[in-house]
């Protein structure tokens, strides 16, 4: 008998199911904030519920409840002003220890059924969850609703497929039946049991703290283990509101509501304590170098799935779409500030200049060019705004000044400061752009999270080609691009991208950007290179999260 | 257009795929060593092919061969004086990595085939596959052909299934169309190449030379990676046999037969240049807790799927078949003399007896009568010499000296030594069976391999069951066993497994024994305890060995 969340959301696991093995366009979650969509009233109701939320406490009733602490500082400069409970980490483990037993008793079809309720929740609830990750992570609003929303719950999703697969792979229980020549045969029942491997923690990032979260969230929940997000101190609502949702679709569901938790840790030990704890097998990290190096040499109890930095870069050879070519890459560069992980850092273009459709073009007018495009681009305001947004952290902006003061290269395009005159406190930035020669690597060959990028002289096709393999292979990228009217050069490009094992996009000049990652068709990351040592989401993103215990007797 | 050698095995592909989705009964390959099977004059000519390799140079052909290797001592006493070529490490891997290109462009299908047709080929071949398994190992000829043999082809076959099934599911391509309201739809042309993480290293034991060696070499071989053996230093000729085949196979496919290759090392540093390998990025051991732990700490590089040390252990609360359960035991702890990483070491029995259908039986009347039918079983020197073989390193005979002397509990039966007449210098040993008190928790709670086994008094059942699932999870097991005529009993002994996550055998009473893993039906391993990281084999055994790396463009 199948559980009743299994049989009401069927056709979404089907439709995911069907996504997953042919990785064409699919999505379960419209992406138009739009009221013939979602409802009417859902715009207002959505900004009215995140608004409930500023100045207050934002209660979880979680287990071990020792204080509150908040301290979230807006990009937009709004005042937020929530306070989350602290628990006692010791408390949220055997909280969640607990609650694994009944989750891994409703099966796999309840596990599955269960998520996607959770995810539909999330669905309905995606304004109130896009004015949280824009009010936090200084998101445009469309982003903050697109990938804030309906994409990140489409990348949880793709997670609850690939672990439905999986698990549904295992039988349940065999009859085996081994012939013995004239004698009967050996005959045994076997039963086959799924188990999660132990409690998954689940490290937010401070840019995209539900898209980057929901992979692993789901990954490690939908396998049968409990799951508690330790969300980035600077994005913790999006987090609060995720979680409470999720707690709330288990409670209506007689589970343990504890099964989810939210860990806010004003002290970097409470974080450390969490993430050795021998409870903990899975941990999903989403950030920096340095903690996440850090959570892989110190947690070896648990599974470390990791996104960390990476040098994201292009190969400009030749393109028959100059124009269309330095829209598309302005776009890239300007999205959010250039505080995506896909965001391309280094352009390597031929000391010889480039064949276009408007003729030969010298480096210098790759560089003159491709600043003017971003400023045309953002020249008009609401634009700007739209797609800069603001800028999350005082790092990047220091980033920013370090890039301006020429000790990188040569300022191509200076960063402007903007006014948003709806948010007048925004910290607003648009892109620098840097050139500078192959052989400054201290300067290109390193993340310099934020608007800042470098287009890199190169001595030729061929030499930006393995450049482009070396930086992926040694630091790292979730992304590589491509232009060329030569099929000899993308296949060379396609070939160096097999060796260092990073997605390749080739000749955009359309509505399709190189930092832009679809669920279900996409992989994000491929787990091959230093940016990130697993994939959203394949089969080894889920089948690692769970054990079968077997048990056999004679019949 | 299919590759020739995966059509050729569809047949065997569809069956195990069929299998590993019931995990009913199946085999490949046929246990019985009969003429009628393998043909009539298969046994001769195996016999033939093992003696021509003895005192010989076994030669490879390999890269970078620098002289010469040998010194296998065989347990059973005979002279072996095989040679191996013994290859630079450096030149084995560039070597290896320079086969993995055609074998990528060859795709999933393709390496199916090839894989297969390799299996096939060891599978003719079992005979001298046998001899030489036997020989260095010190396995009886019947677990030597079975276990050396199609069992261990089936094991690989079983990865090769698995892995075939986790690659299929990633499309070749894809059209994505993403639409556009009233515009015309966004659509990319979107290819997905499976890409084999880099060189595998397969570490194999002295005692288990091809079944514990094959579904880690199949699965990393075909998930699109090279391969280098780096076999036990006295379990050498069935790697060798079987890497000689593998080429063969290769050679005969149009392909580099570097892709797989053995690796002798005299030296121990070759041994660790070759494991910490940059382009090493799996590595399969079986073997020692000290070396495993090492490999798991140092080669960082790599993922490292080891299976280590364990107490396996059984619960017996009551029978219905009282004799049954004792001549079942002691086959269990006779078998190949107790060398297996299944046979049970701790068996828990109450302080105040059994209730059996003989009556009740105290705990002396247990350990006596499990003596009993231990002498019984072996009594008949035919029976003995083909189930205990002989006695594989000298270590093992010093821990049976050690056990002997009441160090480590009361000596119930003591070990004898065997003449074998058809080989003198044989070196064969029967059980030594100990009783211990619960609180002797350094005598029994560490991995004594050989034929070594304690009877443990504990307080009743419910400690027996909990000391079970601590000893399981603390120490490792790859089998518990539970013999119980109560079902609250087998439901907490059932339990108690999924927590330390153990494959559990109750009231096992007749031909199966709770040392015996069946590939296709019974998981090797949970990887969810200390005695292993891994299963044979399942999704998580060989979805993390490949990658998928993308390319898109605007069609």
């Amino acid at each position: 008998m199948s559980h009743p969340l299994f049989e009401k959301h069927r056709a979404t696991l089907d439709g995911a199911l069907s996504a997953i093995a042919t990785r064409g366009y699919w999505s379960a979650y419209n992406e138009m904030p739009s009221p013939k969509v979602y409802g009417e009233t859902a715009t207002e109701d959505g900004k009215r519920a995140f608004q409930s939320h500023l100045g207050k406490k934002f209660e979880l009733g979680q287990a071990g409840e020792t204080g509150w602490h908040g301290g979230e500082q807006s990009p937009y400069g709004i005042d937020l002003g929530v306070q989350y409970p602290v628990s006692d980490v010791e408390a949220l483990i055997t909280a969640a220890n607990k609650a694994m037993g009944p989750w891994q008793a409703i099966g796999a079809e309840g596990r599955t059924g269960v998520c996607i309720e959770m995810l539909d929740r999330l669905n309905k609830n995606s304004f109130e969850i896009a004015h949280a990750v824009m009010m936090t992570t200084g998101q445009g609003w469309m982003m903050a609703f697109q990938a804030g929303g309906p994409h990140a719950q489409d990348r949880g999703l793709e997670s609850v497929a690939y672990a439905w697969r999986e698990q549904s792979f295992v039988p349940q229980e065999a009859l085996w039946e081994k012939p013995q020549g004239k004698n009967p045969p050996l005959v045994m029942k076997k039963h086959y049991q799924i188990v999660g491997r132990g409690v998954g923690v689940v490290v937010g990032c401070g840019t995209f703290p539900t898209w980057n979260t929901y992979p692993g969230l789901f990954a490690a929940l939908a396998t049968g283990n409990a799951v508690i997000v330790k969300p980035h101190s600077n994005a913790i609502l999006p987090a609060a509101i995720t979680v409470r949702y999720m707690r709330t679709v288990l409670s209506e569901s007689g589970l343990d509501p504890n099964l989810v938790s939210l860990c806010v840790a004003p002290a970097r030990e409470a974080t450390k304590q969490l993430v050795t704890h021998p409870s903990v097998k899975s941990i999903d990290f989403t950030g920096s170098n340095v903690f996440g190096q850090w959570l892989i040499d110190h947690c070896r109890q648990a599974q470390v799935y990791a996104e960390l930095a990476g040098v994201n870069n292009i190969v400009i050879d030749s393109t028959d779409a100059y124009k269309a070519m330095m829209r598309n890459l302005a776009f890239t560069l300007s999205l959010y500030s250039g505080q995506m992980c896909t965001t391309s850092q280094a352009i390597f273009v031929p000391a010889g200049g480039i064949d276009t459709d408007e003729g030969h073009k010298s480096f210098d007018d790759v560089c003159h060019d491709l600043a003017k495009a971003i400023e045309g681009f953002l020249s008009k305001p609401e634009v700007a705004h739209a797609v800069l947004g603001a800028v999350q952290s005082a790092d990047t902006l220091k980033r920013v000044a370090e890039a301006e003061s020429g000790v990188f290269g040569r300022v191509v395009l200076r960063s402007q400061k903007l006014d948003n005159p709806e948010f007048p406190k925004a910290i607003v930035r648009t892109p620098v752009l840097l050139a500078c020669d192959a052989a400054d690597e201290k300067a290109y060959m390193e993340e310099r999270f934020g608007p800042i990028s470098f287009v890199v002289k190169v001595a030729d096709t061929a030499a930006a080609i393995a450049l482009s393999e070396r930086v992926t292979s040694t630091h790292g990228a979730l992304t590589v691009g491509v232009y060329s009217k030569k099929q000899d050069v993308i296949d060379a490009m396609t070939a160096a991208t097999w060796r260092s094992k990073v997605a390749l996009s080739i000749n955009l000049t359309g509505g399709v950007f190189v930092n832009q990652s679809a669920a279900f068709s996409d992989y994000h990351g491929t787990g091959g290179n230093p940016a990130a040592n697993a994939s959203y989401a394949d089969s080894a993103f889920v089948a690692n999260r769970f054990r079968v215990v077997q048990r056999r007797y004679h019949v």
